[in-house]
């Protein structure tokens, strides 16, 4: 069996236990989990004893290339040619995707249900199995973390004091391309100076200048697999209090991967890098969680947050993250794509996490 | 008054006629269009008389600065902090955008709606206002085909034999962010040979060869605004097959291209284009239709094809995109961004249309 049948079979062996009949997936990452199928617009519905899959005509000749279970070639929307399908075989209680329907796809396909048939909300079936990375899956997001690492280098190489972010972002999404990704997995960040202190800033026209912050959070898609990764470099060298923060947040991030292992809740992994930050009079500074999933998406399950009471399970991929931002001054993040393992964890990032001076 | 607050008063007018006391917004583009803001995370409720607009911490320091509105700060799900206005404001009938809100939002914010209050699906209040431009939107466009076509130009002198695909769109993508855009506006095709044959080509590492179409189908985000382009180059000296498909394409083109006026409906537009290539015994190679309106979204209404009743107006801006693909041979689709006007329409795109042999 392939894997993509595995994985298809583990579907269907969870809709007994969902009482459903069927399942529709619409999340076009979970699509492209079952069937390795990278288009835009297809869905797939799994009964217990098959998959179909469904996509418009622009992708027919892709599709049925690819595609290894019933592919269907139909008009948009698809959800017409869902409910054919479901009435053919005589499906009734068909389970979708809350998240991944919106409310016009939900009233298309009510009308079209046959008689008998109704819709139920369920709990992420798919993304649960695509938490646990096959070795395959890992090994894809190795050579991510690998063109991502490499595009970074090189880019560094070539800062210069007086380009702009945005040429700086330019110049990493083209050497990432360059290294073999699709594309990058998310907008680049590039921050420097006081901008850095804001955690998601999107890179803009201002110039780098001697003696400040330059904060890069970058990742790439190879064959679909994302990777995640924060550096923060300084232009000159860093005054104290800047130095101060960076170990800081180094010494966090060390603290949490290693509390990484299989067995331990998300939560935890997440409370180690908040009680380091703390003990640096930073827990105030540090406004988001430590880290999260990433696969097939950027964002994926588990999250590595204060609530979160998954257990970490070997194989899963996740980032770990943690930051210090200070108004005025800048701020620091760290982030490596980490692998689960039963002792403890692999960072799979190969980035060096020295405090350069550029 | 300022644009966005026209934009929103336009807004709050369209309230009364659909018998809602406000309307929530959660298409980010929409999101963007009344209020500015250009983050991930946000939502807008426009009631008769204010706005309301709404995102997370991340964004907080960003959207204080530039959001004229009234600004709420909340934690995820921000539909919590909609339903506490809701219920302070005694908001009863709320419009929601129904392809913006998936169940598991819709779900949320019912269990959170004040007593009394009820949600309605509503039919693209602000997708309507966004379909005719503004002399401030259509400048914004003429800058985003600009940078668009110098990347094209660049990026053209650079191509050479044995080049992958993938490393073309690459430096497409570089040259774009370059001449100044924030990103491409959707995954820079570029499909070489035969492969010229798929509307939906995605680069790969093929590399190109002599004697072979080169199709490059490209737009950039600049300032928010998308533009849209595809040409088609040979590599040598085309065959008279390939030269004919060209012309027949580039007449469609033209002609689509002269039919548009304010006034006319989109359906007769495609029509003209599907009329040339029916001429020359190529009606069924064109499999998809003649054009789009583009703007904050690379796709957004009105759509160019064949059963779209909609009258183009002037400030409207859409794509003339016709195409012709042959399996086996290749694919020809030559497409302009055009301002219509009362009296015809500007072809916005600089780009020229000759056949160029690499």
């Amino acid at each position: 069996m392939t894997e993509l049948e595995q994985r298809r079979k583990a579907v269907s062996a969870a809709l007994a236990s969902r009482k459903i009949d069927a399942l529709l997936v619409t999340s076009l990452a979970n699509v492209r989990y079952l069937t390795g199928f990278a288009g835009s617009n297809a869905a797939v519905l799994a009964t217990s004893s098959d998959t179909h899959f469904f996509t418009d005509p622009r992708y027919g000749t892709d599709a049925s290339r690819q595609v290894t279970c019933k592919v269907h070639v139909a008009k948009k929307p698809l959800t017409d040619a869902v409910a054919g399908i479901l009435k053919r075989n005589r499906l009734k209680r068909i389970g979708f995707e809350p998240a991944w329907l919106n409310i016009e796809q939900h009233e298309k396909l009510k009308k079209r249900l046959p008689p008998g048939a109704s819709l139920h909300a369920t709990d992420g079936i798919v993304e649960e199995l695509r938490m646990v990375k096959s070795v395959t899956e890992i090994e894809q997001i190795r050579r991510s973390v690998q063109a991502n690492s490499d595009a970074y280098y090189k880019t560094l190489g070539r800062v210069r004091l007086g380009m702009r972010e945005r040429d700086v972002a330019a110049e990493l999404d083209y050497q990432m391309r360059v290294h073999g990704a699709e594309k990058s997995a998310f907008d680049t960040i590039v921050a420097a100076g006081a901008r850095s202190a804001l955690p998601h800033a999107h890179p803009t026209d201002r110039r780098l200048e001697a003696n400040e912050l330059l904060l890069i959070d970058m990742g790439a898609f190879v064959d679909g697999y994302a990777s995640d990764m924060t550096r923060v470099s300084f232009l000159g060298f860093p005054p104290k209090r800047i130095r101060t923060l960076y170990r800081a947040v180094a010494e966090a991030q060390q603290a949490a991967i290693g509390a990484v292992r299989a067995g331990v809740t998300a939560s935890r992994v997440d409370g180690v890098a908040r009680e380091v930050l703390k003990r640096h009079e930073l827990e105030r500074a540090f406004v988001h969680s430590t880290g999260h999933g990433l696969g097939l998406e950027i964002h994926e399950g588990p999250r590595i947050g204060r609530k979160e009471k998954t257990k970490l399970r070997a194989g899963m991929v996740i980032t770990i993250e943690p930051g210090a931002y200070i108004e005025g001054l800048g701020g620091v993040r760290i982030e490596d794509t980490v692998l689960v393992t039963e002792r403890g964890c692999e960072v799979l990032t190969p980035t060096s996490k020295e405090f350069v001076n550029l």
